[in-house]
């Protein structure tokens, strides 16, 4: 089996180690825009060989985690290059646009809308660990658009891979991941900027920051090249989640300013439920 | 000698279990207003004794942990009671109303004001755990206010404990923890908030969280009896950290709706730098 992985960051390069373990017969090739990403991803054994489109015909499995507006031209492009049995699977943060752009494409039924719920704020193949996978949530869209044989064998590597499966429509992905991710990320940014600005005269304030700060910040390391286009291609559902955030944070100021303990108690009491609803899902944890 | 531990939380009781095993001669008497919490921290062999006010005469080191407000009345009152020997240390997250309150105490000298970062969003006798202190920072607030004896005999107890010691003015103390503790607290509750709200009728929708979400939330599980008060005495500089908060978030709204992906980008960017400054307080972390 020849495995393409375009995009050996830290989803790309995970996927390779673990299939690396898990077929040991197979040769896992590597394309990546950025050649000193191939080479460190060579160097650490994530990939058996440097590779570039015009292999693609002899792919079998294409794996494609790179920014979601580089996906509306790379994944067509992939698709117009590969034999009739590959299986291409994209690992977009995103779903609508995606899947709305390959929907007439001729060879639509090899290709698997995906989301693997397993990002971190690191990137590049140096943030490649094994096991990533294990437990993590993979969204599936529109599953009956891709070939049945095709279903199976990406369900096999799933399995193998130790993931569990959601199967969702583009546009319900797009409305729920705003606010279980987008939006995290965006406040953590928004978070950061405050602190930075308000304390920039004064580095040593960090020293009172204690693991609660960090751990509020910690999206605020991710990467812009990765979440700009994320954030473009979900502007609208991005947008309202935001307006939600800054209504309640205006409000809860307001009871500040009015003096409303009482409220304030209660507005704190009531998200206390967040507690219990994060230990249902204890195998998204990392 | 005689311990007394007040409010056998996360810091009361993570301190008494410390001081145990550093002390094995002193005696260790806890004093709490909710009844299963001694009982609680009895079982757990945090505390030798239970205890209660009328004994505060045989005391002398004395630990107060419990919430702002209640620190109010609760220090008079022990000042009151021990003996001219006798070290008093609180660990409220607000600084400049308690030392305001004990400006005339005549026992001022037998207190030392402190600010332990060692919190997590747990709290109760259970919470409890052996070193969270080793390698946290304890702010230390007009410590020439306290007798140098028993400044000399709370450092030793810092250095036992593993702590790093920075000191600073109660007013400064309040106006930059706004900004790296308590403005986290709220964006983390009101992130909790707006995503419960949003979909508290699909329950499912968690599945979709990563680890991400989980780690800008974590915060939104505190106690809201331990944080309203922090709220209500450092009000002047949360409002301030809120409304700068807010206008950083509608300015990247802003930029969304413009289409403006270049400033989005430069604002993630700009404020990635928050890696480096993280990367220099390993110290704080858990």
């Amino acid at each position: 089996m020849n495995i393409f992985i375009i995009g050996i960051g830290l989803i790309g390069g995970s996927m390779a180690m673990d299939m690396k373990r898990m077929y040991p017969e197979a040769r896992i090739y590597g394309i990546d825009k950025d050649p000193s990403h191939l080479k460190e991803a060579l160097a650490l054994g994530l990939i058996d060989e440097i590779s570039d489109h015009e292999e693609l015909s002899r792919a079998d499995l294409i794996i494609v985690g790179i920014p979601v507006d580089e996906m509306l031209t790379e994944l067509p492009a992939v698709l117009n290059a590969i034999h009739d049995e590959a299986l291409v699977i994209d690992a977009g943060s995103t779903k609508a646009l995606i899947c709305r752009i390959l929907d007439e494409h001729p060879k639509r039924r090899n290709f698997l809308a995906c989301h693997p719920i397993a990002g971190t704020e690191f990137s590049g193949p140096s943030a490649a660990v094994e096991g990533l996978f294990r437990g993590k949530t993979n969204i599936i869209c529109e599953v009956e658009k891709t070939a049945f044989k095709l279903q199976e064998k990406a369900l096999d590597l799933f399995r193998d891979l130790g993931m569990r499966i959601r199967y969702m429509n583009p546009e319900a992905h797009d409305k729920h991941i705003a606010y279980v991710s987008h939006l995290s990320h965006i406040s953590s940014f928004m978070l950061g900027k405050t602190v930075i600005e308000k304390e920039k005269n004064e580095r040593d304030i960090f020293d009172m920051a204690g693991s609660g700060f960090e751990s509020t910040v910690r999206l605020a390391k991710s990467s812009p090249a990765m979440w700009t286009p994320i954030f473009e291609q979900n502007k609208a559902n991005v947008v309202e989640t935001l307006e939600e955030y800054i209504a309640n944070l205006k409000a809860f100021k307001q009871k500040l300013v009015e003096d409303d303990y009482e409220g304030i108690y209660r507005e704190m009491d009531n998200t206390n439920k967040i507690k219990e609803i994060l230990e249902g899902i204890p195998l998204n944890k990392q």
